[in-house]
């Protein structure tokens, strides 16, 4: 291990195994997940150790192969899918892996499905005799669903639906798997019966021959080349020109067409709702919150091996993580992702208890959690996306060699932003719960326990007399809600304003869109300050694990109102001698906490494998590892342009050209 | 042309021409850029159609092809290095050609070479006999020079220099063109005579051979492999073990090591360290400027050809670019390209200026111009990136595809945020210079031109009364020198404050440098705002582009303040109020500009085939190309995949694997 790294961890103020484990909710969840970890590394078919120098062509191979190896390797291991290790696999694959859609195709069946559909599909599933994929997107095409154009015709006489992408626009574009590998996909397409639209509906349509894999009669489908990352994935467009499908391939757990072409609607669609919603909770933790928390293990391992200029004369050349600026870009990002790890499994509990409610048929919280996977999708991506880019900027030129890692990991991230609902459409929804909310609050009416403090306005002054009152969460947290009912209030009488002076509803609504995105950020960053200073308060007192936590506490929140200073100062909530008081707070807890940053990382637990990364490695070998694997580049090969080009060059010889 | 794109331009309150020529200097300049263009674009040995289907070795021949073949179009087309097409040519070949180093290599022989060394070496280089790197960058060591540890060896005995990289980290790292193509390349080492080091000095070292591109004894080289963009370079390695040169090959023209070892240092260094300076700035145009540009002009073709959702109920899905969240994400970036341009023509003239004074012997300009360059290198190309990342975020799903173009426009831009000096280190270096003439101001000493408003400082507040008060240049151009000033003494005094509390110089430096880095930005902020506000005043006010130029100075300006709020209201120099007429500004103006977007673009002049992507292109044809264009992708041909996983999984066959 370099010294460098090693003398880091000498001096941690807690137990980092203990860490460990509360981060994975036990010492035998800890236990259980890395041997899953150990179990997938040390098998070669696994290996990543190639992946910066694979085409998009090579990528696909071994996604491909890969998920096929591992169901023998769930076999041989005694895995299940509803074993405890199963969650721990993806993981430990870093999502290197194909028929990710596979498995939305099944969920969409098993929801979606009659319980007829589901004896036939889900076992051929299971047994992979068909490889499903989830068609929704389409060209022109994306979050509006009632947009979609592909269409789905009902001939009674046949008692088949015929399907079509009557436009290019029409063109399904996107589906994972689809491109190279599905056999069968589920198609949303408007449903017509005797001329009439019925909007949205899911239908099964085979698209390749289960005996040669040739595509089936009507189908043009293909990959749609190459993307930001991604590269492991065939996503694929699909194009229907009179594909005839069995009437009973229409998913009819909710609709049904019925051999005379009558439409009939039964049951309560809301489980089904409530399911999409779920979605954009649970790609949190392995899609968003892992990547952060592998760029803050790289860019701080690294920081402190790295020295560059000198910070004191005359003595040698500074770790670069004793740089105020490199721990303000660094230590924040860890921070967050402390803290969303904090709110994710808050939100995954709430979800479960949501689950449970209706179940029972109780739909009460659904609006509710609606706006809080919304909100927190589209919060938590956006600032994991912006911290993995920081952590790359931060390692300097060798962050940009693939080899770091950090490329490959904030390209990935960056598609969060966008996927499961664009961030600004989903910021939108929750906007348009809170100013509900609001309105009824002000009303006097009832809300859900989220949203209460938005009927408690408070008006007031911070009471903070000097800067360790701002390592108060009570004083923070205050803040913080204090600028979510602000803004929601004064978005919500601008439009009332707007609307009471002629202005039409819908354009009053676009007018203040830009100022409802900010409102509903503010909301989602004062329940996860919340959250954060709730959980650290329940934490165990002892192995020091409550207070490097109610470190990082505090610099989430106080990261937040130093980088928004203009929303808690705008209506003198907290005045400027104050706001002077946080910056110096928040510049004394880099320096606390910068002792603890490397063994704050050790503490995710992430393997050099898994890294992936020349620089992020555990013992720190940063400059040995990036030569010997830059090495092995394909680029290192014998190249043909030296024949070709630079010889008749440089030999004067350029008329062979 | 798509509808929906050729109804923008109908309305343009502009000459989108005359507009064009502004940009380019003159409507004769506009003539040969086209011209130049023209010629490279229909060469299909220029083409960058395939670019986002090749691997990093396929990129790299391409690149060597078009550098050798550049030769032979140069002589045909009668262009020259003087001539006034020369400065087009990179940008019309997207940069996307190998040999930069070269010219680097050439540059530094010509200002660090003694006459007798440029009049062996210059001829052999443009004559393509030798093809030469710059290899100044260390695993281990980037900005901070003196910390090099590569050396160079003086033997009295051989009249030779020596050369080791002693250590791993002592390696030679990133030097572009190095990693395959170069023969010669300039070494940057510490120098030892007789044992004593006199510090870095530059060598001309062969590293291949001329006759069969064989490395020469001593060497080891390669490339560094794959990395976020720039596939196209061989950015490489090379290790030096007794590599032996003669004592000639030391640039020589400010230090001479005699036959005795006696060392001599002659003339003044001022104009090659001005020579470096200058470096920065004359990377912005093509390398950071045209990038923005060109996501703007895909992103905001892109968004009025793409609909989703409905604006107003009953009407047909509207352009996301009617929007407000939308406008807000994309307009803000047009008026950074524009007030980006302006600011970079300004600083060219600066530095044409500078050049003729320091060649007079009078150096006064160069503290100031250094800490120009360096503050404006690093917020121009952070905006700059930032920007193209919004634009990629702006079209959603497809601008995440490669074909989109913007991808590889982000990835590009985003190492300029690192090279020519990684931005923080540059930022510090302004903060520096701007303490340094803060305090001589405060003590009623002159100071350069573009600092002296630091000497006058006003408080007061900010006069304006209502929201139209905030589209008065004077009016914002003043609230931001305001806060210049401030978080200029602000941190001013802090620092001086520790340092009489008793903490050391140096740190208390590093414990006001997030701070500094503030007023730094806010400095160049100021300027930038100030110089696209006095450009506006001088605009011809005919043909309507003073008007809309007004408009875009306005809405980068309160983009500013709206984007950092908390800076302007801190001391009361605005009010929450004022802060209020702000946003309602800066909102209105958001709908003035978005009827002009398209010709605002239109007016960058980007061919297609230098956009190079699906969604930007001058007919709108978005749909179509996307899917033309990915039938062409290597993934859509035959995948050993299927017979190798997927027919065993189908067919059950599983054993075989």
């Amino acid at each position: 291990v370099n010294p460098d790294l090693a003398s880091e961890r000498q001096t941690a103020s807690f137990s980092v195994e203990k860490l460990t484990a509360l981060l994975d909710g036990g010492a035998e969840q800890t236990r259980i997940r890395r041997g899953v970890v150990e179990a997938i590394e040390s098998d070669p078919i696994f290996s990543r150790e190639n992946q910066y120098f694979q085409t998009q062509n090579e990528r696909y191979e071994a996604a491909v192969r890969k998920a096929v190896y591992l169901q023998k390797k769930m076999h041989d291991m005694g895995w299940t899918e509803n074993g405890p290790e199963y969650k721990y696999i993806y993981r430990a694959l870093s999502g290197d892996v194909a028929f990710l859609l596979h498995r939305v195709f099944m969920r969409s069946i098993s929801v979606l499905g009659s319980d007829k559909q589901i004896a036939k599909w889900i076992p051929l599933a299971t047994q992979h005799k068909l490889i499903g994929s989830y068609a929704q997107t389409e060209l022109g095409h994306g979050t509006y669903l009632q947009g979609l154009e592909t269409t789905a015709v009902f001939d009674t006489a046949t008692q088949e639906f015929i399907l079509n992408t009557p436009k290019i626009s029409a063109m399904k574009w996107w589906p994972g798997d689809m491109g190279r590998s599905a056999t069968h996909t589920v198609v949303f397409a408007q449903l017509y019966v005797h001329g009439k639209c019925y909007g949205i509906h899911p239908f099964i349509v085979q698209i390749r021959s289960l005996q040669d894999h040739s595509l089936c009669p009507g189908i043009t489908a293909g990959d749609i080349g190459p993307k930001m990352n991604f590269e492991h994935i065939d996503n694929g467009y699909l194009l229907l020109k009179n594909v005839r499908i069995p009437g009973e391939n229409m998913l009819s757990k909710f609709c049904e067409v019925r051999p005379d072409g009558t439409y009939v609607r039964q049951g309560s669609q809301k489980i089904n709702y409530f399911t999409m919603t779920t979605v954009r909770i649970s790609v949190l933790s392995d899609e968003v919150l892992t990547p952060l928390m592998k760029a803050c293990t790289i860019a701080i391992r690294y920081s402190v091996v790295r020295r560059q200029s000198k910070l004191k004369p005359g003595e040698q050349e500074a770790k670069i993580l004793d740089y105020q600026t490199q721990q303000e870009k660094l230590l924040p990002q860890l921070a967050t992702a402390y803290a969303f790890h904090f709110i994710n499994k808050y939100l995954e509990q709430l979800f479960s208890k949501g689950y449970r409610e209706i179940q029972r048929k109780n739909f009460d919280m659904l609006p509710e959690l609606h706006a809080l996977s919304s909100g927190f999708k589209a919060m938590i991506t956006q600032h994991c996306t912006a911290g993995v880019e920081i952590c790359l900027r931060a390692c300097g030129g060798h962050g940009y060699s693939l080899l770091s890692g950090l490329p490959s990991l904030y390209t990935k991230i960056l598609a969060s932003c966008i996927y499961e609902g664009e961030n600004t459409i989903l910021l939108l929804q929750t906007a348009r719960f809170l100013i509900k909310c609001f309105m009824a609050a002000s009303a006097g009416q009832p809300v859900p326990p989220s949203v209460t403090y938005l009927a408690a306005v408070k008006h007031g002054k911070c009471p903070a007399k000097n800067k360790l009152d701002f390592l108060s969460p009570d004083i923070y947290t205050e803040a913080y809600q204090h600028v979510a009912v602000r803004l929601m209030s004064s978005t919500a009488a601008k439009l009332q304003d707007l609307i009471q002076s002629g202005v039409k509803k819908h354009d009053a609504w676009n007018q203040c869109t830009v100022q409802l995105v900010q409102a509903a950020k503010a909301h989602c960053h004062y329940i996860a300050v919340k959250n954060f200073a709730e959980t650290v308060e329940k934490l165990e007192t002892k192995a020091g694990i409550q207070k490097i936590m109610k470190h990082l506490c505090d610099l989430f929140a106080l990261h937040g109102i130093f980088s928004n200073t203009g929303v808690f100062l705008h209506d003198g909530y907290t005045s400027a001698a104050q706001m002077d008081m946080v910056t110096a707070s928040y510049l004394d807890l880099l320096a606390v906490i910068r002792k603890d940053a490397v063994p704050l990382v050790d503490a995710f637990d992430f393997t050099d494998k898994s890294l992936n990364s020349a620089l992020g490695s555990y013992d720190g070998q940063v400059y040995q590892r990036l030569y010997e694997w830059a090495q092995k580049s394909p680029t290192n090969q014998m190249s043909p342009a030296y024949e070709r080009y630079l010889k008749p060059l440089l030999h004067n010889t350029l008329s062979k050209l």
